[in-house]
Order: C-alpha cells, then structure tokens, then sequence
C-alpha cells in the first residue's frame, strides 16, 4: 500500500495456468486474504463492495416480489439435522460441531449452519396454521460453514456468506413458481449486473440438493471452459415440511403439509466475475458491479491547472452518481495505468495539459484497450454512455465466450476429449442414477443442469434410450 | 395471523410488571421470537425491518467517513484470544468453542468470535507496513456470541447481530479523534433516528472494555429507569497492536506501535426502542424508524368507493416515499386500531364512506392519540408533516423522561433508595476501583458514565476527594 511501490506485474499466465492466475488477481487486487484458520478467508474491502453491490441488487428483487428479511440462529442442535435423510446425509461430512460453550460442556451438540432448512422449518412450524398464513418468504443474509478438504477463496471456503431464501406454499405448484421465479431473479442479476450468461435447467437426481424433490441450478462457465454452479433454487415439496411438521389447515378444512422451496446465491459469485471476465492484465470489472466505474490519472499533474481540471471532472462524475476516483498520489502514470488495469476498473480517463488545452480527457476502455477522447464540457454524459457501451460488449464478449465453450456430441469418447479440452458438451443421457455416476467415477466429469427432455435419442454413455439431453463439463 | 381471529389485548402492565410487558409486546408484535437453542433469538421481519433501519443510517454515515465494510473470519484460534491479559479475561468464560469438524477432531480449538478485535488485528498487522498505509478504517456487520446465563430477547443473547468498526491510527491523538467521531454518530443516529436521547461519557476503569485504554459508551433510559448500554467505542491505545505486533514504520523511518479504536452497536437497540417509547396498548414507534409508518383502515369497505379511495391514498403516499400499508382484511376496524397501536405504527389514517364525502381522512396519532382531518387532495403533504411532528414529539417525551430519571444527590442512601425507586443518581465519586466494587457488590449498582471531572467534593460512599462526578444505576 506504500505510495513509493514499484509496480510489477507478477500475474501468472492466465493460458497456462489458469489456477494460479486467479489465486494472483485476487490476492495482489486486495479483494481477500487468507484467514488464519485453514480454509478460511477475509474479504477485505474491494471485494467485499462487489458483495455488497449483489446483496443491493437482489435485495431489492426480493423485496419487490414479497419476500421479507429475517435472521435464524447459527447453531442447530445436531438433532434437527439428523430429521431428514437424505439431508444429514449430505451435510453430516462437512460440519463444524460446538460442544463446549459458557465453560460447560453441551448436553447436546450444535451445528453452524451449513444451510438452515432444518432450523427455519421448525420455527415455520411453530409459525404457521392456516392456509391465510401462506405464502411465507423470508430471506437471510448470513454466513454458512461447510468444511471442505480442499479450498479457494471465494469459490470453496469453510465459511461463506450467502442469502438463502426459504418460502412456503399451500401448493406444489406454487411452490415450484417460487423456485422458477427465484431462479429467474439469480439469472437476471448475473446478466444485468456482473455480465455473466449462464445456463439454466433442472439438476439430474445425482446432483440434487440432499433432501429437495428437484433443483434448479445456474450454470456459469469460466474462461478455461469450466462450470462453476452460481446459484440453486430447490423445491423441497413436503420433505421438510414432513420432517418439521409444518401443516395447514387448508380451505377444505383438512390438515395438510405445506410446500417448501429455497434458494441461495453465495460470495463465489465474486470468484465466477474473476473468472468469466478476467484477462492476462488481471481483473476486468462490468461498469453496474464496479466499486470504482471510472478512475482519474492526472498526467504531468505538477503543471499549473492539472489537478484542479482532474478535481472539476472528479465532482461532476461523483454528484452524477459515477463511482469514481482520483488518483493524485507520487506514483508514475504508467504504474497507475497497470495497477488499475489490474483492478479491473472499465474506464480510465488520463488528465494532462494538452488535454486540458484541447477541452478533453482521454478515456482508456478497460474492455477493448481502446481510446478515446471525450469533451470535457460534456463529460458526466459521454462517460456514463461510455459504461453502458462496456457493460453491454462484456456481457456480448461472455456470451461468445459460452457458446463457443459448448460442444454438442453423441459420442462418448469425444465428449471426454472435449471437456478434457475445456469444453462443455451437450449430449442425450439415460437418466439412469447409476449410468451417471460410472460417468462420473470414470472420467470425474460430472452433468451440470438439463438442456431439455426428450426421450427420441440413445445415451451418450450407455446406448439405452434416452431421458433427456444435459450438459456435462468439469465444476469448481 | 388467521384473519378471523380476536383480538385480546393480552399485554401485562407496564407500570406493574415492566419485565412481562417488555416479553409480551416483542413477541405479540412478530419482532422475534425465541430460537430452538437456550439464550438464541429469532429476529422475525418485524423485529429485522427496524435492524435494517438502524444499518442503512449507520452504513452511509461510516462510509461518508472513510470506513469501508469487510468480512472477518467467524472462527478465530484459541490463542489469538490469549494474547492480550486484560481481553481473555473478559471474554473467556462466555465463549463458544468448536472442537471437531469435518469429521474430525480440531488441533486448536476454534472460537466463535465474540467480538473480533484479535483476528483483525492479526490481519492488520500483515497489511500495515508504514505510515502511508494508515489510516485504516474498517467495519463489519456480523453475527458473534456470547455465551449468557440469563438472556433476554434483543437485550442479551447467546448470540446476536452488531457492526464493528476497527481503525488503526499513526498517533494515539488520531485514534482518540475516531473514538469520539464514532460515538457521536452513534449518538446522532439515536436521536435523529430513533428519538432516543442518551447521556455520553467515558466508562470508569472498572466497566471499560476488556483490553482497551478508555471506553466511551452512551446510556439510554428506559422506562422503568434502568439504564440500557447502547453503544459503546473503545481507545485500544497500543494494547491489542502489541499483542498482534501492528507495527508501522513513521516518518521518523522508525518501527512503531498503532493506535487501534473499535466501536460497535448492535441489535440491542431494538430492544431499547421498544423500552424508551412503549406504552400501555404496546410499541410505540417513530416515523424515521417504523416499518410501517402509516396504516390505512377502511371503514364501512363494503360501501362502494371506499376501498378504492383507499388505494388512492395508498398509492399517492407510496410514491411519496411513505412506508405505508393497507389493511383490508375482514377484520373489524376495531381489531385493526388495537393491532396497528400495538404494532407502534406511528400514524393510522381511518377512511369512511362520511370522511370521503368530506374529501378528508381521519388521522390518528400514536404518540399522543390525537384525531386530526387530513385533507384528501394534499394528503401526502400533510402526512409528512404530521410524521415529522411525530418524531419530534417523540423525541421530546423522550427527553423528558431522561431529564425525570436523574437525581443528583450527595447522599448514598438517598443514591440507592432513588435508584431502587426507578431513577438514575448523579453522584460524585473518588475513581477508586475498590470503592465502586464495593457499592456494586453492596447493592448491585453499578457506575453507567462519567459526566464531568470534578476534584473538589467528595465521594459519595467513601467521603474521600472526589475524581469525578458519574451516573449510578440499574442496567439491562
């Protein structure tokens, strides 16, 4: 952080080691740090702002469509998590367990939350009696443990924070509108705000979320054609509300379970902008997620009127709601130019006397290198079309870059070869659980969400019928 | 929450029983309720909408000042806890302790953070290098614990929601300037907020933070007259950054100890909201903070044009910014006037078929149960008017019951007859801590602030030279 720095670019080859790269651009752009615990994390301000520009957004979304914050505790008794099946089953492994509190050992163990169904439900069930009382929606904004063998910041950590929406209905019906309705608010929010594509479908049985009747996933790939999974929205149907006894009395007067669904989005939502937009230069940020929009290099700022010109146009960026920064400081321009490339930030404009001379800034676009100039007396419009013009080519450039990450084959070898090569194939699958998981042992490749369903075709695997047509590809 | 149900004013009485009516209206209300594990909280939406409040007020003013959010580890090792004498002491009885996870067992213990003074400045240290990088200012919002043998919602619970504030400064005159800034946002966010006043000050040696130099805290009064600490903001001095070894090298080009601050509120708050402005029929909230700040109340809804005048005025307020709900349920009107007093909503608009031939509503307020004629065609006008004189009101009544509680006295029997009696004593005292043991292991009572150094008196119990003159009372 010292102002006298050298700046060297120390990235890693994003071609040739893609890992290693993503572990630099998040470490030297001071969005985290490692925590002192194993597997743990600190998200220092410049990524946490990023955090905070998803939380507004979809806080917003949320709140439109009737759903209401609230906050659950962080331990569960261990019982409760035991009361669904195929949920302890899932989550049992990777818990973090607290047996001694105020000096005394617990009578019964607690949990932290991996995720809080178990928790939730039963206060729901305390909560609800009739069918006047649906729908319930609340959400919370909270952190979660899972405690994982192998972890990165951001995309697998052993505490995380994340919302997670948790809704009952007095039909399945409703509730899977729920689960489509949510899952549309994640999509939207990844393409309006960061500029990521994603695909969307349901979730084979394999890949389910332990304890939900189906789940819907969104599918982002990263620059070295990986899926990361950027958000789930599960219908839980009666499964919960079975194991919580949460029943209504519904209009015929008769008791019946309700309808459950949840779905959350989690700070790997920051590692999936890293990856879908970074470049060899480092981060690339989308104007709308941006912390800052637009930074200001005074050039030959100890000429008379430079840093006053940078200043005027620092004001009126700022009154017009432009996240923007003026960097004065004794560092060179050139070394400002690369340590803000770095951070990703879309737009630089360069301030210096023959500028000012000529009545405008020169504007450096983070997305194509390009320059421009841009007339100083109208600067608050030009920028902000500037932004708009980036948001939108990086969102177009994501998009080329997804679909020419798929590859659709009925053959197995190629489709092997192919997502050994950084793709992601579509092809017809059997459906069977048991075919999936040879897939999977097999090769490590594993479906990520249903493309569609039809039953005309063979399995790329097997030869047997098919059930429907998914995508397969490596995950974070 | 079914629509037919009776309503019965089932509050204990304030004046009798202030503990049962405190535990009535929170949870009548759906501000909370209890969770499944002793001593833990449910904040429902009614009970988070005001928390909400309090962060979106607090987040601008700490931004406004260069503090920037971050996300801190919850788990922090046993040891870090150790390092400093005074902090381990404090805290080590109330901790919660993780001892296996993942399936096996830990080599450390890991603590849930209570508050994480320790785990920052480990990272601070790593982060601070010379004087150029200060300061460093840096809040979170976050969940900790404190393992409590006697809890109550919102005012003490094993765990609970607060935001806390850590900077690190190159001079102990710089960190003293934090502590002070922080405390009157603090305070102004009380009063501008929440109409609730406080008395500030600087917190004797025996009640200060564990491990900190000086404690700044600021008092609220509740009704009953015990005190509520509402805040508080630490100057660490070099403590914690020579347990953590924060060192920064100063223009001098020597290696030196920063001066740390910390400074935290928390969801205690909404406790002492309901506890400084309730009343007989329930909450009492002000404008600035309710959820909701104006219900509308159909009356006669089956006369044709009343629900849709209702709507109109629903949806001019609306847009106008008003947080303003709708109740056209099947309730009668009477249950609705009891629920929405109980609820504190700080305004009731009644419409009916006779207001609408006047072309007026009927308002009615909830801090002093005045009926007012609003005028339909400058509703919203009048509307806000009437919240602002609401706050101020508010606030004032407030005021007076602060100035009412407090008695100044020289006599130590008259000191705690008075604070028995529901009053907080303004007395002087000599700054010995054995001397303030003993009036706290005599009769309970404990010093809340200092109010002013005075030399020149004498000690209230001891009769010794006075050091300072300090408020004695009753706290939660």
């Amino acid at each position: 952080m010292s102002k006298n720095k050298q700046f060297v670019n120390e990235l890693a080859d994003i071609k040739t080691d893609f890992a290693q790269w993503y572990t630099d651009v998040i470490l030297k752009t001071d969005m985290v740090d490692y925590g002192p615990v194993k597997g743990t994390m600190v998200i220092k301000p410049y990524g946490y702002a990023i955090w905070e520009g998803i939380q507004n957004y979809l806080d917003k979304e949320l709140k439109k469509r009737g759903v209401q914050n609230a906050y659950f505790p962080l331990l569960i008794p261990e019982s409760y998590l035991k009361r669904e099946a195929e949920h302890v089953e899932g989550f049992a492994p990777e818990v973090a367990v607290v047996t001694y509190a105020g000096g005394e050992e617990l009578n019964e163990k607690l949990i932290i939350r991996p995720t809080s169904e178990t928790i939730i439900c039963e206060m729901y069930a305390k909560w609800i009696k009739s069918y006047r009382d649906l729908p319930v929606k609340m959400n919370q904004w909270c952190n979660v443990m899972r405690w994982e063998k192998t972890t990165r910041p951001f995309l697998r950590t052993s505490e995380f924070l994340w919302q997670e929406g948790h809704t009952v209905q007095a039909s399945m019906k409703d509730a899977e509108k729920d689960v489509q309705e949510m899952l549309k608010v994640y999509v939207d929010c990844l393409k309006n705000l960061m500029a990521i594509p994603t695909l969307q479908g349901r979730k084979t049985e394999n890949e389910k979320f332990a304890g939900a009747v189906a789940t819907y996933g969104m599918e982002a790939i990263m620059k070295d054609g990986k899926c990361l999974q950027a958000g789930t929205s599960h219908n839980l149907g009666q499964n919960f509300a079975k194991a919580s006894n949460i029943r209504f009395l519904n209009k015929n007067g008769e008791l019946e379970y309700g309808y459950s669904t949840s779905w959350g989005v989690s700070t790997r939502l920051i590692g999936a902008l890293v990856m879908v937009h970074g470049d060899e230069r480092g981060l690339r940020l989308p104007p709308n997620i941006a912390p800052i929009q637009v930074v200001i290099i005074p050039v030959a700022s100890k000429v008379e009127g430079v840093v006053e010109k940078c200043l005027e146009v620092y004001k009126k960026l700022n009154s017009n709601k432009v996240r923007v920064k003026i960097d004065n400081s004794d560092n060179t321009p050139g070394w400002k130019f690369n340590e803000y490339e770095m951070k990703g930030v879309p737009l630089r404009l360069e301030i210096g006397p023959r500028d000012i001379e000529n009545g405008v800034a020169t504007a450096v676009r983070r997305d194509t290198h390009e320059k421009v100039q841009l007339n100083l007396n109208n600067i608050q419009k030009e920028v902000k079309s500037l932004l708009k013009d980036i948001q939108a080519n990086m969102l177009k450039q994501a998009q080329d870059n997804l679909n020419n990450a798929i590859v659709e084959t009925d053959d197995f070898d190629t489709l092997v070869k192919e997502v050994n090569n950084g793709k992601v194939a579509l092809s017809y699958h059997c459906g069977d659980s048991a075919c999936e998981t040879e897939i999977k042992q097999k090769t490590t490749i594993k479906t990520r969400v249903i493309h569609s369903y039809d039953n005309t075709k063979r399995c790329v695997y097997c030869n047997k019928p098919s059930k429907y047509r998914v995508y397969f590809g490596k995950q974070y």
